[in-house]
């Protein structure tokens, strides 16, 4: 059965994977003593290696961003609208490099990897790793592709905080970061969200202290109010009054007078959650969140940003989104003033969309229009 | 072991309660066969009948809103800062009756009582009570305590709510509404917080389709993880920044690297959700929460708030927090047009104060200022 894809689409795309023999220390004091990172490339590296974007993913997301790994599939990567021939990120331009996080569910070494050290699942075992974890690591993977210099990091959300940290730990290493939708670090209250998130799967008995699939279980309670609870976070109000308002779920209008679902975001919320138990692991999703609470490059510096960030060469562009309550452009700002305050040079755009956190996903045409002439730029430096 | 109360506290109280044998016919079309309503009174009722003020409470509040049980309690009731001799609810001039909601679990009849109809607990049998039942049960109460009219229903969140649908249903029976941190119907997004938390108590094994107590079991881990979330929307971002920010749980300041409590915040929740789960019932917090998704007094007019309100007779005071994000300004402002809208009187106070919607409980000068002006006129109208 063939299909046609879409002409500004990548088409079909084939993941690959890369084995790292070497140990990968991490900043727990642990290290994994092999790993293999599995990524997908998008588009042709030029002649002189100048042409490379790294994109980095968010908390859920993974390697596939663009394109489809088979005709069949209904839904192509979770960046179709960002990457492809014409797309801001232009592969016709661009060599556009998307790798899945190691403790991830998608491929990378994760907690359902075996430990090489002793034959075992690692399940609960494998170690908590940080956004400065997956840039080390992502890092060699530059060094397998012959990436000495990408022209761009590139990321959302958490996909933001690893942009960031490329630019803080390989200063040399890329000419520009883009930053969209993020923060420096976590506030009280997003934190707390994460605790409640994981306090939810910890709490499973289904769990089982993280060995859940030794014993051929899943925490699927845990894991989907846990997706429920971040769904909750990554629409902003006005979006979800959009979306549902208190529209009932039945076409009569009544009340159930029960438990059962009255309004259309409860049946959403509840497929939302149990969707996301069919394709993501709960071990990850533990360490995805522990990854965002610790990320903060200012603490080493004093909790200076100013600070952390005095040594960054590359060229910034951050973008935020006027209705995200999750990473709200105030967050932003904070990274753009001290950026400013080191002299560095920043480019900022504060997008106008009522469609929450969620917006750095969407197609909203200020956002991709503003990205597209960024990147325009930075593929004429790099031509 | 005697103790001294403080000077403005109404000190020692004994709750009462009154059985009543009528059934009470209810929203969803079923009936209580008879049930109890346990209250407090604070001060003294006049000859006139004309000084009772009606104290309502929120999602899980109780009857006992002032003074103390006993010499040994630490802690008075939940409403100590506005009850008492000389405050702004002064019990030297106004006769306080605070009762506890059909439904709840602190005395009145819910789930946790005997029905009269089989002999058996009603636990998940226990109907789904409105904020309407709840009016029309403490009508009858107010009947039983000889007043006809209210000087005054007040009430802050869920309480307010009560004060709101008291001015529609009985529109001859109160003087003053005093609406405090509430909305005239939730959003889609406080109905998403409330079906995760509900979803987490449901999908609790211990939860045994409500049926827990049969079994000797409590569902404890989804009604804390209910309560953490609930506390999360309690807060605004800006207390939850100045009472924890990102300080570390130990004094080494050392990450955990584990899933453990890092941070404060996180053990300030996980104890808020343990301790809930010692004095609240999972039954309730259902029922509660589906009180307030329910809450709509347009819904019947039409969605015209106005019409809904076209023939209360009550004065209004209606008063907001800048920094509650659970019921925001906003929609405080909604009742307040409607009422304007309808040639009611109304007066709004928009009170600073970065406490979120806890604020309502908290001892805030300008807050009590604006309800001791307020009452004090009330009370000079019941002299």
């Amino acid at each position: 059965m063939s299909k046609t894809f879409p002409a500004d689409s990548v088409g079909l795309v084939t993941p690959k994977r890369h084995f790292f023999d070497e140990p990968l220390p991490l900043d727990s004091g642990r290290e994994l003593p092999s790993y293999e990172i599995v990524y997908e490339t998008y588009g042709e590296l030029n002649e002189d290696r100048s042409n490379a974007i790294l994109v980095c993913h968010a908390l859920s997301g993974d390697h596939h961003a663009a394109g489809y790994h088979s005709p069949d599939d209904r839904k192509p990567g979770w960046w179709e609208t960002c990457i492809g021939p014409g797309k801001p990120s232009d592969t016709n331009r661009f060599f556009v490099v998307s790798s899945n996080n190691i403790g991830g569910c998608s491929g990378s070494t994760g907690p359902s990897s075996i430990n090489p050290r002793n034959g075992k699942r690692y399940g609960p075992h494998f170690p908590i790793v940080t956004v400065a974890d997956w840039v080390r690591s992502q890092a060699r993977l530059a060094d397998v592709l012959g990436i000495s210099r990408w022209a761009a990091v590139i990321g959302g959300s958490l996909g933001a905080m690893q942009a960031l940290q490329w630019a803080i730990d390989y200063p040399d290493r890329l000419r520009h970061a883009i930053l969209i939708a993020t923060a420096p670090k976590l506030s009280a209250q997003n934190i707390a969200f994460n605790e409640v998130a994981r306090q939810a799967i910890l709490s499973d008995p289904d769990f089982r202290d993280g060995y859940y699939m030794d014993h051929g279980v899943i925490p699927r309670r845990g894991l989907a109010l846990a997706r429920m609870l971040g769904h909750i976070t990554y629409l902003s109000e006005d979006a979800m009054r959009a979306k549902f308002g208190r529209q009932p779920k039945g076409s009569s209008g009544k009340l159930s007078y029960s438990f059962d679902v009255d309004f259309q975001v409860e049946s959403y919320l509840r497929y939302q959650g149990q969707s996301f138990v069919e394709r993501f692991d709960a071990n990850t999703y533990l360490l995805m969140t522990k990854a965002l609470d610790y990320f903060d490059p200012a603490a080493k510096y004093d909790h200076d940003l100013s600070a952390a960030l005095a040594h960054v060469q590359a060229k910034f562009l951050v973008i935020s989104f006027t209705s995200d309550w999750r990473f709200s452009p105030a967050r932003s700002r904070e990274i753009v003033r001290a950026l400013l305050d080191g002299d560095k040079s920043v480019t900022y755009a504060e997008i106008d969309s009522p469609h929450g956190h969620d917006a750095f996903l969407l197609p909203i045409p200020a956002y991709l229009d503003v990205l597209r002439a960024y990147l325009n730029r930075v593929a004429e430096e790099s031509a």
